[in-house]
């Protein structure tokens, strides 16, 4: 039998859903999967996911000052007192290189939080959307690609991210296994025309426009641009492969 | 400005909303909407939602047995010692006609009381799509189009059903106001070419037919076949166009 791969518009969908056994992908396309994903690539050691500011501060207290990083946003702009925001521009290599990042994004970090019990974690976005998938193939579990929303709310630029490695993953012997999935599916179909112009009618991408952060759209928009995996292990996410380098 | 119409994809997305001065559609497609557009249409006298089989029968305790039906569903099955279950072919003139319909459905009944803080309320189906269209704009009020999903899971057939009234909205002057109401769009442009089939793909189309249900996905699938627009007044859905009737 085929490998299912299942969509979750929300997380609050996944409360009666058990991940253990299976490989799950979560998706804050604007912007914290993004984001994640160029400060694997720019050499940041790891990401320390935060469900708050005061659980950031108390991560910091225990891990030190010298080689971390407070990073995060709230309503899109970022935290008082913190680092950095959550604009993937800001993500560079000479910020970021061998720092840990402990990040408390508003919705990502939750969505985070919240599917830690999986067997296999990935940060998935459209830049390295190929990569997840190759993430995804490399075990022959089923699948949930759980999008992160917006304080419980739909969020239409991640289900189309998810729609995306849907589509990939059937064409790789997966089989879409719930409504999410196959409306995912349908979403990504209308969004692939123009990832760009899609992004920027989205509530979300308006409203990130609307800060002056345009800039960040189009680079979300990058289809496969990036090879860059965050996978979950030890309580934060490293680049997958060089997870057994983590202390 | 035109007024706007958006989508909940779940009741859960409704915590942080304001529906005073909103109109709001209920659609819970398989099948409560279905059901109750058809139990108004052969003579129901009205409908009240319960939030349990508790509540219910306090409901019926408080009415009187003589001229109410205790209704409902769990896992799409009747309630054991409910006199109706949730299939429209129950709903007939001969058994419902004159009666005040107690009604315990798993996730409808859920959504209709999530939303009854409404300025005015309606049951949505494919079966009135038209004529909940047309109430609708008997109001220039923004208006939120509310799937029930099944059970704070996403339901796709909701989604597509509420997506064909918004592009029927849109064609009335309604501007398509969030990332729901635009996604739900482009799953309606898919399900149109065949209702019928596509519901029968959808998670719970599937779980239905296992039950022997098909009949009823045909029945659910007949778009524009009903003008029964039951409306919310007096904690209890009527005939609109009749609530002034209510005792």
């Amino acid at each position: 039998m085929s490998p299912q791969i299942d969509v979750s518009l929300l997380p609050g969908e996944l409360s009666n859903i058990d991940l253990s056994g299976r490989s799950v992908v979560v998706v804050d396309l604007l912007r914290a999967s993004t984001v994640i994903v160029h400060a694997m690539k720019n050499g940041a050691r790891g990401i320390v996911p935060a469900a708050s500011r005061g659980q950031a501060a108390d991560i910091q207290a225990q891990m030190g000052r010298e080689n971390t990083l407070m990073c995060g946003e709230r309503m899109g702009l970022k935290i008082e007192g913190f680092d950095l925001g959550n604009s993937p521009l800001e993500y560079t290599p000479e910020v970021v290189a061998g720092k840990t990042l402990i990040f408390a994004s508003s919705n990502g970090s939750a969505a985070f939080l919240a599917t830690k019990t999986a067997a296999r974690m990935a940060v998935g976005a459209l830049v390295n959307a190929r990569a997840v998938v190759d993430w995804v193939c490399e075990s022959n579990s089923d699948c949930s690609i759980v999008c992160a929303g917006k304080l419980g709310q739909y969020s239409e630029e991640d289900t189309a991210a998810a729609g995306e490695l849907v589509a990939n993953l059937v064409d790789r012997g997966f089989e879409a296994g719930n409504d999410g999935a196959r409306s995912a599916v349908l979403i990504a179909e209308h969004a692939r025309n123009n990832w760009d112009s899609f992004l920027s009618q989205t509530d979300h991408g308006k409203y990130l426009s609307s800060l002056g952060f345009e800039a960040d759209l189009k680079i979300a928009a990058k289809l496969d641009s990036e090879t860059a995996v965050p996978e979950w292990a030890d309580n934060r996410f490293a680049l997958s492969g060089a997870i057994e380098r983590i202390p």
